[in-house]
């Protein structure tokens, strides 16, 4: 048996996490602050770790809310803001999680086709001029999940005017903002409007995800309403978690991280950008200038569910396009390159590639079938 | 102005926390596990404390799982269980956080009055015969929070068999259970029936709280199905701080630590004790035999709120009664001595009785002033 090669999760390899900056951070916070690290705490977040982060996006500290990741800042601001009936503006596609959350709600989620430079903005308008009247629309707007794409300036812009005109909330979920490898940093839509969008963020993909320390940014009395639920949901996120991600910032491993990541990920992604130009010349799909994901679009009517199956059968694993949308993309798939290695990635394309050969001979036969 | 002193929030003081024995786990769990640490992981927790935690308990692991904090676990089993209108007994008094979690989830509580050895059995018996039917009950059995309290084991059997009778599940809320300084340890209610049960516990009076690990103990079907809520709601709990308790209860440290705790919750609540008991003679209360905190029913009309604000300009700080009920509980007030030295107990009773002194006497005026 081969040994397994996961494109399917959105996840670092440990090779680029460190390891030893972690332990040093954790031995600098017990030395710092014992009474911080041990006591409960509050649910805003470690006031230290809460200051810094305010500084990082020039924001006062009574904005920020520090979560046990950012997921559970999502739900957080799920629980404050969405009633079930509401409606909620998603990509399509988008993190399969959100979609989750927000079905878990009772949200009636409209999507809206995500471009190569980000959310069709044209097309939300024609949306709203036609009535919707969304609560929020969350977006992922740098090295989206799972496509990969960046909003444009002006589309975050636009956005932005939409949101003020139509009084939505834009949640802008920018966890890969800081993984760029390529091109130019755009500014976040937080710092266009800090009243209309609400921002989350995490070190999962900085420092580590087992950390699990994400944050939210928003209007204060917002953040004063979300941190009295997260008072009686968990009381506080780990203090001892947000206590070593603080050294691990202030004493400067997290901008050495990043730089260890984003050399790894441009790496990781030429290598599979090349690999399926030279093995899968049928893949269409936009080379990513940061973040984990490649989205990868077959010929239409490629059947992606037998495509999954033939690829497992060869000890290789993506997540289907499909799990990503309220419905189609059947013919396409997510492959995070975050957690392999260049020599993985080879060799995951070659078995994807056969795999594909399979499903494209298994598929004209059955054609054949059916016509004669 | 004076050392402010207070007896309000349930937490240990630094001195009794083993900050050297926490960082030695944190270096060991790093050395041990990068991978496991630094990792997603899941939402059932760490393997290797999950698996501790199964054993400690006498259940298979697959029972357990690990939360950001027992808050956390009670928060997930209300949201499994419990839906708007739902009927729900608790305690009275009870923890105020659980109140809250509760009215918020829309539930329908029905307090039931707790005595020296527990609740009240016969009151629900009563209250079930008259057609309540609960969805579960909320029970702190041991040292409870408000009242330091502890139910008998006569009394856990006849809830458990009520329990099964009716249907309703038995809440076990038992963070305290390892707090014993004086008189005999009891069998959980989880011993006597793992099906009709729900354990919850936590490490936060163990190790501390600052470090956030609680679990939830069930029936394997409901453990799995919170497993999935817990998933889209933060993926996980931090694994680097489940990592450390795992470190700390492996390598001995839990054991040591327990034995410090309880020696000076021992000594506090003496001393908390002997000091009411000499300044302020008014005082009912049942010496404790763990945990953390103490009762103290004033005569009947004293005003708890007068004297909170009387021994609040003395820097003095205690929970009112009444902040534990629905309703009533006004002249009494819970006393934590986990957070205070003794030395900080002498004085913090004096204040107190001046505080009292003070309140009776303008409870005179003011009646002598209503009469003439």
């Amino acid at each position: 048996m081969d040994k397994p090669i996961s494109f399917a999760r959105g996840a670092p390899s440990l090779d680029i996490i460190d390891v030893v900056g972690l332990r040093g951070a954790a031995e600098q916070a017990f030395e710092n602050d014992p009474a911080g690290l041990t006591a409960y705490g509050t649910s805003v977040g470690y006031p230290p770790l809460r200051r810094w982060i305010a500084e990082r996006h020039q924001v006062e500290p009574e904005r920020v809310l520090v979560t046990n990741g950012s997921m559970q800042a999502d739900a957080f601001l799920f629980d404050a803001l969405v009633e079930p009936g509401d409606c909620v503006v998603v990509e399509r596609p988008t993190y399969d999680r959100t979609l989750q959350a927000l079905r878990n709600r009772g949200a009636e989620v409209r999507a809206v086709e995500l471009e190569h430079d980000g959310i069709d903005v044209a097309a939300l308008e024609r949306l709203l001029a036609a009535g919707a009247s969304p609560k929020l629309a969350h977006i992922i707007p740098t090295f989206q999940n799972p496509a990969g794409y960046t909003l444009s300036v002006a589309k975050r812009r636009a956005l932005v005017d939409l949101a003020r005109a139509h009084e939505f909330v834009v949640f802008e979920d920018d966890p890969y903002w800081s993984l760029r490898f390529a091109g130019e940093t755009l500014p976040s839509m937080l710092s266009m409007d800090g009243d209309t969008v609400v921002y989350a963020s995490s070190f999962s993909k900085t420092v580590c995800p087992g950390i699990r320390v994400g944050y939210l940014i928003g209007p204060v009395d917002l953040i004063a309403r979300i941190a009295k639920l997260a008072t009686v949901t968990y009381i506080a996120p780990s203090m001892i978690s947000q206590g070593i991600v603080y050294e691990f910032c202030a004493g400067g491993a997290l901008d050495r991280s990043i730089e260890t990541v984003k050399g790894a990920l441009r790496e990781r992604a030429q290598t599979l950008c090349e690999a399926l130009a030279r093995e899968l010349p049928d893949a269409r799909f936009e080379p990513p200038e940061g973040g984990y994901f490649l989205w990868v679009d077959l010929p239409r009517g490629t059947d992606v569910s037998a495509l999954f199956t033939a690829a497992v059968e060869r000890d290789v694993q993506f997540v289907k396009g499909s799990d990503f949308v309220l419905e189609g993309a059947e013919s396409s798939l997510r492959l995070a390159y975050s957690g392999v290695t260049p020599a993985e990635i080879e060799q995951g394309v070659k078995r994807l590639a056969e795999a594909y050969a399979e499903v494209v001979a298994g598929g004209r036969s059955r054609d054949t079938a059916g016509v004669s």
